[in-house]
């Protein structure tokens, strides 16, 4: 997963760009960037951190000129600033930076072939490959080029180029990521999310759709599409778990300016119509941040209260040596408290997003037990997750996935709760809407050949 | 306001201490330091800012050793770093540290005659004062000191004094602030809130009572008294506002162990309870963080849903420069985002703890009036502000508090909210619970003598 | 040891103070503030190690504003920000801020009894005595209480006091340490050195008299004098080493406006005219920086050429962690390299400015003997420091001197020379010319009572 | 002009490059950065400014860990972290680190007829390029690759390239920049200059030779050669300019290990031997720090006293906002001090190491005149420099240049100086000795063909 924020001509397009990436931070938060093209030179900050720690406005506003800027929050463990985005390329037209969003399932194989044809790599990126295939290409216009390179191309990329003449944002033919069109005092920009242009005070235009190629210059706006028509196969995942609430989902039209706050709301509502019958509960709480929405849903569902019974803390998450051992087990809970009084003696409902590892929803029902109530019933607003993805989130190795090898008790179990409960695939699908998902992580079917699990 | 936080002899105390502040800068966003005596000496680092800028925690725990250690949050706008606390005081007895909460209401006509008298002050604090009273006694012992210095000073003052030997908490007679006895590894702890032991894996022991000094010696536990015996009179402002919603209102033990976030809940309720007849209202929100409780609370006795409709921002706060107009007015919104479709169309119900000047309510209104809602009716589950605070909770000058001369009617156009409603100030004391509160600001009673307002 | 600097009534006082600190760092590297006030508000930033660290120029230009700034550098092993300069305080007068250069050799016995008397202080400072004295005069000025208040004290004072009406600096009777007067357009000055002034374009406009008071005010400026008349003692020991060797000389009115490079040359060539017959050298180097002037002079004196064969990095001097033991040990020298080449196989002369401690020294010498000269002969431009500073500078304790118990030959073989000459003290006096300095350190003769040596 | 370090296979790998780094940043202060391998994975952390600043111990050891590091100092004002050092390359036969010190003269139409072929950059870098013409080889090995792919480039190209598996380091058959070899605890290493070894206690073994591959695996050392045997041409300007003076000067066998410290020495000699009857000089000062040398063998050769006169300050470089117009201008000298009393009314020899376009020394002089010497008469110890560098020494565009288009009389009017004074080409070249330098700068006489100068 990663954020992409670009503007085109903007007198403020640095400081723009800084703003709004703070809200596509939840999408990358282990890397930040941004290039900016000032009387025609390129510059570019970098790094592995959060985007504050990064990118201090006041450092970058003073670096950083110019009315053309790129920014890229990057979720990735490694922390080489030579495989931090945007890349810079010079190329036969002209001196692009890139972003990209997205995963090329067998990248591996398709660079391992290139290396043995002497070609060679300057990053870990998929984005150096696509930019390989791009630039292979004997197409004139950078437009062409793309349409030409990318024409075989399988598996995940939202991109956006942006050079000092021209900025174009992409999607691959199944659309696996998002990428939509702002406007704000008649500068273009691309960005992942809706969020991002709601922060600047920009409009969203449109949807880039799977397979256009949206190229912006100073004469306006231009379509073009790759040739090949696919099936869509926007990932589900997105609005169960890794978009923001305030975010607008924009890829299904039927269901109008609908956020992902709305909708996980009713897929909370959703679970609690199925379960209502089966569960006594006396209170009902969403983990915070993201689980909150399906929690109101389910609370709301179930005609009951939702109370935030976990208050997160603002102040400083970071960690340091204690030579006290209680402390550095179990008691070490910066990120949340629980609000005891309410949980003792009571049955609890808990409403996550989703599960993947378990590993935090174990901490937090650990750290909620403490409190003392009657009971934990922990509901998740989606399916269970049985697969790892290869277009771009970061599901872990199967072998991390709690669901892989264990049937819903062992889960149960293994997490501490008193009972355990999903959505089952088909109300997610209808809840989301549309045609055209890639499940994969649910199901197991992928929209496309991928890789051998590890 | 203040957040006060000291430990005396434990091998973590540094490390504890910096953990625990971050829970008590609600209390104090505009300073922070720490003090730690090592082998005897005292050492401090302290400077204007928030924890985590002031206190790098890599920074701290290298520098700071020790098992005894005292921290302060501080709320204030002067960023004179010979005015933040922990102060050092060399005294006759000992090296100490010191920490308040509170405030001397006629500290500046006591200062000013003490300089008449030829002496001199190295800080603007009312905690110096205090320190002159302390010295100035004849007595032997420092509680001896504290006893008879104090005995006749009229204002609020919770404080804590650190030596290599003894640590004292102390309450006014009164008892406007609040401080805690916790307990961690046979360490005692005092603190302005249990949210601040909760972090650290503290047990929460007693309250230190109005007109209690509390000793923490190797040898133990020791409580002595002022001689004075007065009536409580303790801060209604903090259940309302100032306290995190996670920590327990330990004065009031009739109503058991009941969080700030109940007791919010519960003014929620009942103004819904009293206004239930006369709204129609299709959605409520509290506003985030602080409203949250008491929005769930209204929702709850409306029997309507909760829906959180401003979704905060975890990222940057920080500000820039910014040459589009639009941008720097009304459009930059870095903390909140309002979930647009949630909002189109709908009457709702906003929920605020409090409405102190009013300013940031009404940029929040004119934020969500963007996203076009049918109606804003906006409830406060307290009374209005028309009264100035002297006795520590910085409540502004009375011409800018937004209850002073304006009527409810006007209060609700500046606001530009549909209607107005509050919590009248008996449904308030009834809930809060117990007697003894100062509710000055609500009623402009207080329970002892005041300066003339400004 | 200390450096002050401070202007009256200048637009640009914040950042000339910041700018001409950079060249008082070598009399203390160990902490800086700096105060200013603006608008009659006093603020203050401050604390532990280089000004570089402490006073981002970008962090106090933002912060700190005013024509009236006074600021500090500390020499001090303390980092406790309660006891660095400058500090503030509110008198019956006016809101001050204060920063002392000197030592009261009685002070603590002098705190004791105030103790005893019911007094307390808030600094370990001495400065903070000096303030109590002042204060406690019932007279009505500020230069009054100053001239009442200290008349009885004895020790090392330069001392400048800043408020938003007035600048008074002064020095003691005996004026063991130095101040002076600048100018830049039109704005009045204190400094420890010239070299301060040099470096903001300010012109010397003369000396503070040992035992004057002058005051500077929007009318102009004011000389007072303590009523005592006492024989001059200025420190023999800030010529030797301490003050810049591009600063000048301005306690010697018959000497002219003679550097301190200068007089360190003539220092050097009197060792030199001394010892010619006694030593076949080859080749000469004083060690950097500071034992560079009397190295050639000495080099001069001996009609040989000087050469830098020690080179001074002027990157990081920051230390790591090694697991590689020699690295630890001896070959871990980042400040200096030795040029290999010209020391193989030479006889040379090193001279170093003075020789406390001697472990620096020590370092050095064994440094040089890597690159295998023939012979190291250390020459001393002064004569053995025999008993420690009781007026200001921080000679360590008498067990930690060099001379201390050692006889020349001993110190000789502690340092692995060839040979180890001093200069006499008569030469000393002779050519830093004029009557009436201390040589305590020298001679173990001082001209006031001192305490008992540790 | 850059600056290389790298170490194969010690536990302190990371630690002591950094500190070798601060030795070497004279080479390039504009830039840094440092790549190391740990458990296969490579991690790099590098960015614009100074050592310090980009690379801060406790962060990057903390960070980066393994046995085997490379750094890179640089000197560029791009600040584009994408162009900045180490690269990291992933080729057939591994993931490598490169580093480079030099410059390829027709870079830009290589680049140019690349890029028409449909290959791309993603840096600035002449690096890359190598890399490009390295990867294309067919050969098998990396040494083959380097052999083959290179055996047809021009230019200038001292090289270190970092695996997993293998350390390799080369210079271009004319041996333009320099490169050693070291060892340290049975580790090699590469280095640009001695002076990095000298600092972390490694010895120096012995030169790469121009032309030579040298190959470091945990098997040992190997030697491999270019194919073509060429003329060397080893940078003068190195000697005279860049190198440290502490450096040895590896690269003349004749004159067994003289440090370029004694061959400035030498330089100023031989110019005060030509000169010394044309002159009546009273003292002699070599601009600090680079001069320094020079001036000392200038004041030799002169039979005359080296004084320091200007002293430089170790403490802040920083600049700031002023409103004070004197200050801006003339008067804002933080880097240097004239010790006033020396200078005025002499007649003055200043040495300089060279005069390129002589704007630094212009403002030197110009701050020397304000203490009033008698003259000032400027002696340049090498040819006036009249023609770019292409092969890595940034020597700005010919019109940049003082000595283009002037005479030494308008130079020296230019410069404010009563006489200026340059040693002939034939002495510098007999006094850096053996053959084959490129000396272009100086005479406009380049051991290849170069672009036409801008």
């Amino acid at each position: 997963m990663c954020g992409i924020l670009s503007i085109f001509d903007h007198p403020d397009a640095v400081a723009l760009m800084l703003r709004g990436m703070s809200y596509l931070q939840h999408r990358g938060p282990n890397g930040a960037g941004i290039s900016a093209f000032y009387n025609g030179v390129h510059d570019c900050i970098k790094g592995p951190g959060l985007v504050d720690e990064v990118l201090p406005p006041d450092v970058v506003t003073k670096r950083l000129k110019g009315r053309k800027a790129l920014c890229h929050t990057r979720y990735a463990t490694t922390t080489d600033v030579n495989s931090m985005q945007p890349l810079f390329a010079e190329i036969e037209q002209a001196q692009v930076a890139l972003a990209h969003n997205g995963n090329i399932p067998f990248a591996e194989s398709i660079r391992e072939k290139m290396k043995a044809d002497h070609h060679w790599f300057l990053t870990n990126l998929d984005t150096e490959l696509i930019l390989h295939l791009i630039c292979e290409s004997k197409a004139v216009s950078l437009v062409g080029k793309i349409k030409d390179g990318l024409k075989s191309l399988k598996g995940a990329y939202s991109l956006v180029l942006l050079s000092d003449q021209e900025m174009i944002g992409l999607r691959d033919p199944k659309g696996f990521r998002p990428l939509i069109i702002g406007v704000l005092d008649g500068a273009y920009l691309f960005a992942s999310e809706t969020c991002a242009l709601d922060t600047i005070g920009a409009t969203f235009v449109r949807n880039v759709e799977p397979g256009e190629i949206v190229r912006i210059t100073s004469a306006g706006i231009e379509s073009h599409h790759f040739d090949s028509i696919e099936n869509c196969a926007r990932c589900i995942f997105e609005p169960v778990y890794f978009t923001r609430p305030d975010s607008i989902q924009t890829d299904n039209a039927e269901r109008g300016a609908r956020s992902f706050s709305t909708l996980r709301f009713e897929l909370g509502k959703r679970l609690a119509d199925q379960q209502r019958a089966n569960f006594k509960l006396d209170i009902i709480t969403g983990i915070p941040d993201s689980g909150t929405p399906a929690g109101e849903g389910f609370a709301f569902g179930m005609g009951m209260p939702h109370r935030n019974a976990i208050i997160r803390n603002h102040a400083s998450g970071r960690t340091f040596l204690a030579t006290n051992k209680a402390l550095r087990e179990e008691k070490v809970r910066v990120k949340f408290n629980v609000v005891k009084d309410l949980v003792r003696g009571k049955r609890w409902g808990l409403v996550d997003d989703s599960l993947v590892r378990g590993t935090t929803s174990k901490t937090t029902v650990a750290q909620f037990w403490e409190a003392k109530p009657a009971e934990i019933h922990l509901f998740i607003p989606c399916p269970r997750v049985i697969s790892t993805c290869h277009h771009g989130i970061n599901l872990s190795t199967m072998g991390e996935l709690l669901a892989v090898g264990r049937s819903i008790e062992e889960m149960r179990q293994f997490l501490n709760v008193t009972s355990l409960t999903f959505l089952p695939l088909a109300d997610l699908h209808e809840i989301v809407g549309g045609n055209g998902h890639c499940d994969g992580c649910f199901s197991q079917h992928y929209p496309e050949e991928v890789p051998t699990a590890a």
